[in-house]
């Protein structure tokens, strides 16, 4: 078991890793909910009907704690609507639970997104706790306290930040996954390699494309954990160190959008990281040499990377509703080494014209063969 | 014109109070607002419709401010709930609004609610001020961040804190209102004198049941945003003082919620202001010269107090889902002499008990003739 903690302004919380029993993973969320009066727990509609681990770890959890009960939610992204929100609170609000009391979410990133924005706004803010069970949730929605749900227009268009008083990422919940969704959780630790850290990168690089032992997928999650927590204690309001945890979901986001969620979380930003990643090089910021090793990790973990097909006029102009936008310029986030980012400020229409030299709207970058 | 500074932990903001041209508040949330990228501005639909005000306010924005469009919302409390917070946050999406957009409400307390949650969570949070058209949100709503929506189950289930970064509450929109909505403003008034000011106490018995002048008007609300404004500064997150304003809201709500919303706020206020009162004449809290002065002066400014004929058991058991509640017990505000309170914590049952001493389930307390 590896304990990483996550510092911030307010408050600090622990982020465990490793295999654990029912009762482990109970005694740790019962230990950080304190005097809650009541525990709603979110589940993963998929996960609650193929999981073995979810019945013992609901009785694990009513033998400690006061009032649990448990809804299922609305599988993957179909939990992250204002309309499931509602259902969700109005449930809570029907069990009578007050404001100490707490939500505790089991599942994939929408299920903690889901889970973290419920408990942010409900009587205007309970305590929550988070259990992922995917790679890519162990990674991605560990740390951050970023909460959100969809909007008609885009993804994560409405949300709170809101941060978990524990989270238990139980290796064990992986064993149940189909193969595409864990290898889409690789991407966001192939990510957390090239932004941060180099070693994380050459670990991955030795095991890609053969059998990966357990122990080395404990260690990559730690390390991505890791990662991803130091940024955020730099930043928690993502002012601006945060904004390079954005390396590759600029492109990937507007990819997962267009493809109306065909395309898995992890699967986009692979290919938002090649486009990245290529974009760099041809503004001179990202070595030709980078770019090759990570396409050729990324293949080989079994991971996408014909990004050039699949962006066309369409995909482009969901960027303008991202986020991250501010004005008509975009801050994207470009790897300068291994392990090292640089952030610039380019103008929507230079993405645009990049990577659609053909579009009529000329290149004003270098624009390549 | 009366300025009052409201000091949070880590902002300060004004709200100012009086008689303004479409200039001058234009110029008051553009300085407020800073280097904004864009400016919605939430008008509430029957203002909209009816006052004078609004068209040129508008254009006075659209003269100082980038990219301002308005939408009109559902009129008062049709606006509050999470359906309408998406039409909003969608149609800011398709407005192509970025993280350094802003809203602007324009309306009475429904109106601030949902501008205010609008904008606490699209993209986790955009700049927010306000113009409180009503008695009711000049005082109730420029003052605490507290923004919600409701829930089938009940008032305000759903919400977040987000202080807007200014308030211009302009006299000049009270005009347009209907008789019954401004006195019931009132009441918010009267509640801020009970808990906290005796002179502001005693200058509305000085004017009730004759012409209010309009100075006395103006004066009036600087009272009770000033006692709102110190309150909350002592306790931004209302653990332990700030409890105090809600007096008379426990059973205002429940009777509020009961009525279908056919009882406006205010006039809910008044009746929960009596029935907290007559609460505290039988534990002993409040002196009963006090009630008999304080429902006095409720129905000599027109409010309703007929408190005792409304309460049933339907009514009593919507306080079970009051956010206000801890478990079992709810914390009840009690007035113990003009201008001062006392907390106390009793049961739900206590409470039933009291109002319904014949509901069978034994009074605990006096139970009174």
């Amino acid at each position: 078991m590896t304990t990483v903690g996550v510092e911030l302004g307010e408050r600090r919380y622990d982020v465990q890793i490793g295999v654990f029993s029912a009762e482990d993973i109970a005694g740790t969320l019962a230990a950080a909910l304190g005097d809650t009066t009541g525990v709603a727990v979110l589940v993963d509609q998929t996960l609650g009907a193929c999981s073995p681990l979810v019945a013992p770890l609901l009785e694990a959890l009513r033998a400690r704690l006061p009032r649990v009960n448990r809804l299922d939610l609305r599988a993957g992204e179909g939990s992250k609507t204002l309309t499931q929100i509602e259902r969700t609170t109005q449930w809570m609000a029907e069990h009578g639970y007050d404001r100490k009391a707490s939500v505790i979410g089991i599942g994939g990133g929408a299920t903690g997104d889901h889970s973290g924005f419920a408990a942010s706004v409900y009587l205007r803010g309970v305590r929550f706790a988070l259990c992922p069970t995917t790679l890519l949730a162990m990674v991605d929605a560990s740390v951050g306290g970023k909460t959100a749900v969809d909007l008609p227009a885009g993804k994560n268009q409405v949300g709170a930040f809101h941060q978990p008083r524990a989270v238990v990422a139980d290796l064990g919940f992986l064993q149940t996954l189909p193969a595409r969704e864990r290898v889409a959780g690789l991407a966001e630790i192939v990510k957390c390699g090239l932004i941060a850290d180099a070693d994380l990168l050459a670990s991955l690089e030795r095991h890609a494309g053969g059998t990966i032992p357990a122990a080395a997928t404990a260690e990559w999650v730690a390390a991505a954990v890791r990662v991803k927590a130091a940024v955020v204690a730099e930043d928690e309001r993502e002012g601006g160190r945060r904004a390079i945890l954005n390396f590759g979901h600029t492109i990937g986001h507007a990819l997962e959008a267009a493809s109306d969620y065909g395309l898995l979380h992890g699967e986009a930003v692979s290919l938002g990281m090649v486009a990245a990643l290529r974009f760099g090089v041809a503004r001179g910021v990202t070595p030709p040499e980078l770019e090759v090793r990570a396409r050729g990790l990324l293949g080989r973990l079994g991971l996408p990377v014909d990004v050039e097909r699949r962006l066309d006029a369409g995909v482009l102009a969901r960027i303008g509703v991202d986020k991250k936008r501010a004005g008509t310029e975009i801050r994207f986030v470009l790897c300068s080494a291994a392990g090292q980012t640089r952030l610039v400020d380019v103008a929507l229409s230079d993405v645009t014209a990049h990577f659609l030299p053909s579009g009529g709207q000329g290149s004003t970058i270098g624009g390549g063969p």
